[in-house]
């Protein structure tokens, strides 16, 4: 293997690109992530699709001290430091080696969502959540961060009608969910660079559209 | 209870005081931790000694991630994190409550035990450690910080001799341990308003004595 090919490969492995995915509840994150996939596969792109923890075993352990219902409660910084600690470990066991092998890796919710949803809403501090969260991920932030919006209501109704089984989150009151949105704007506004606001009260398959448009933009740049 | 009681007691809550204990492999911190605390309780002050985690359920189970010898590696960022968490944990369910109470409490290491061992020894970077730290304690600093210094050889010899259970630090290198007693100078330097530097490489009742005149100096003040 001479120079040159040596070379075309070390370029294409810095081709790996980090998409994050963040929303509110109901905002179809969830769902539109498998079309995005499906769709970067078919156009011949190697794509990891993610959340935390990532079927990651210790970080599978860590959000299981987060997430046990006991008798005791953790601090509020704890959770931070928890939360922290499991998205580290899944960045360095599975984010890391996919988009050092070139993949494009999608993840269902990442740093900014402990921003927001720990820092803004419940209280801690957009500030300090950050630099305990740019410890975990050092100079891994996502290349792009789609933010799906949706009206507090219209996302709750979607909830309610899919009989989801419900978590601690959906069960927070409305107040709680309006200073989610407003967290995810503010951070969508100071990095504008790299968030990209959609529009997610519109039919899934017009979401999908917006989102891969900006991703096949991404690629070509 | 009329005001001047009630002030009284607020005046004795606002009494407690937190004391820490650092110091290398075989610097007898375990050792004299009791012997200082004994004399506190004879001399008429509630006393309350603990070590991470502290029988907290929370830190203990975080603790247990940290030190499980399984197949997976945890990464050292995620270690931070985890110590960091288990310290909040403790803090807060434990000597927060003290302090309020008026205790003075003795803790067997402290955040200062993660700015040296993973902080300068381990390369993860002292001011790196130290503000995953703050944000873990928050306010909550040792109002002193007893420092056992003791040379390497002599530790070592102790501990060999006491054919204690060999743990992980134990088993590092020379070089690591030499790392560890120079992040102490390091840190004691820095904070010179509260660590206090006491020649361990004595007779148990000789660092006993030492101890006891800061800390009966710090009560009067």
């Amino acid at each position: 293997m001479g120079f040159c090919s040596l070379e075309k490969r070390s370029l294409k492995m810095g081709r790996g690109r980090f998409i994050t995915f963040e929303g509110g509840e109901g905002s179809g994150k969830t769902s539109v992530i498998p079309r995005i996939a499906s769709r970067l596969e078919a156009d011949g792109h190697e794509t990891l699709v993610s959340r935390e923890p990532g079927g990651v075993a210790s970080a599978e352990k860590i959000r299981h001290l987060l997430l046990s219902d006991e008798e005791e409660e953790l601090d509020r910084y704890t959770e931070v430091l928890l939360f922290a600690a499991a998205r580290r470990q899944h960045l360095v066991e599975k984010i890391i080696p996919a988009l050092e092998a070139g993949k494009i890796v999608l993840c269902d919710r990442y740093l900014d969502s402990s921003l927001v949803y720990q820092g803004y809403a419940s209280g801690v501090g957009i500030e300090q959540v950050r630099e305990i969260n740019l410890f975990a991920v050092q100079h891994w932030l996502p290349d792009r961060t789609f933010f799906l919006d949706i009206p507090i209501e219209v996302g709750l109704a979607r909830i309610a009608q899919n009989a989801r089984e419900e978590n601690r989150l959906d069960q927070k009151g409305r107040a709680f969910h309006e200073q989610v949105r407003n967290g995810y704007h503010l951070l969508a506004t100071e990095a504008a660079d790299r968030f990209r606001m959609i529009n997610a009260d519109a039919s899934i398959s017009h979401v999908e559209e917006n989102i891969y448009a900006s991703i096949r933009e991404m690629l070509v740049l």
